[in-house]
């Protein structure tokens, strides 16, 4: 089964004052590049994996979609999205995307942010979502790029002046532990070429696989993101079924 | 016009003396990776772009090609291919990657091995590519990966006894000047999802994404290739018209 750590009160408690906990969707800077990828959900029925606080999933409705399903492992976040409001067209649902199984045709859009890099076995989520989807629906997901994921001492360094990310053990995939939080968190290391490749043998087409970066205008109002040139952290793909 | 460093006396004498030079496709590392992608080839068309000494103009032959067209843009690398012996089958071009142009339907397989980042204008490559590929026909490349050419300060550096690369620059797209075998050269760093997105632009299909890995066999032979697992050196490519 996947770790939990959004159920660990210390860590919860963390969590819950990030910026993208407190204010949304729009407090993730790679928000504006993964929306630009979301087709029109007008009717549509839509699965957030890993929904969290279900910030995207109200956000899919007010887009106009028919149906929506949250799928999250903490108990305490569900909790939290639930008590947001009630909207019978969404449900959220406890789910570990290690074991998840969903019924054929059912999704024309799976949406996932930052979700994926803690499940081992990536070949059989992206095939369980390929079978849920719709022909022709998209997975739009964000990850944590591989780039951020590998080394062993993941952090800035200085460099004859230039502020460096040392890499290493691009090539070692698997298990990569962090604290992150005051939690111990296991993500596990794919190359981008691997996740690429197992999209492709779950039956998916590549659409469009974006390294994010911030724009000039996302740096001026957050100086801090200027950072986020020099290594990408975030990996943003989208998928045709 | 693309650089010509090929054609700089000194550089040309000791890029001949550079392993896959002297030993051919054999020599070089990420072929068996690259080769595990090339299509059948009997009697089929075959352009290389950026075909050097012609090593894998003859191999596409010995693989039962029925035509193959080198293109390079050094007169000193086609006039060593011309001089590997005669194949009527075999044609040899000066071609710049950054206007050439090819006719229509014309090639089942486009190969190019380590040329694509000294070209500019990607975009306009793979259209041309492209269009000179009958319906279904491959395109595989090698290219340096974005890992490897970003960073200002391109070398390996001991951190706490940890052999790293450190990366900056990642997203800041555009030229690097390197010095290589005594000469100024001059490579068009892009992100991994630049490339594919220009390749989708033009109209292909992601097939097979790799960031290449030595195998343990390889290293076992040749023990100095262990740090390529460290940071990966090419990038593999397939895609299809």
């Amino acid at each position: 089964m996947t770790q939990n750590v959004y159920d660990q009160p210390a860590f919860f408690d963390a969590y819950s004052r990030m910026r993208r906990s407190v204010e949304g969707l729009d407090g993730a800077s790679e928000w504006p590049a993964v929306r630009a990828l979301i087709p029109d959900l007008r009717g549509r029925s839509v699965v957030d994996l890993g929904c969290g606080y279900g910030w995207f999933c109200r956000w899919a409705r007010e887009q106009g979609a028919a149906r929506v399903v949250g799928l999250d492992v903490s108990e305490r976040m569900l909790a939290v999205a639930r008590g947001a409001g009630v909207d019978t067209a969404i449900s959220y649902e406890l789910a570990d995307l290690e074991t998840v199984s969903r019924p054929a045709g059912a999704f024309d859009l799976a949406h996932s942010s930052l979700a994926f890099h803690y499940v081992e076995d990536a070949a059989r989520l992206y095939a369980q979502i390929r079978r849920g989807l719709s022909p022709g629906g998209r997975l739009v997901f964000s990850t944590e790029h591989p780039i951020y994921m590998a080394p062993t001492h993941p952090g800035w360094t200085l460099q004859g002046g230039v502020k460096t990310w040392p890499v290493d053990g691009y090539l070692r995939e698997g298990p990569r532990t962090t604290d992150w939080l005051g939690a111990r968190v296991i993500k596990h290391h794919r190359t981008i070429g691997t996740t690429l490749g197992l999209l492709i043998q779950a039956g998916f087409t590549i659409e469009h696989v974006e390294e994010f970066c911030p724009t000039p205008e996302q740096i001026a109002v957050r100086p801090d993101l200027a950072d986020e040139v020099e290594r990408p952290m975030f990996l943003i793909i989208r998928a045709r079924a």
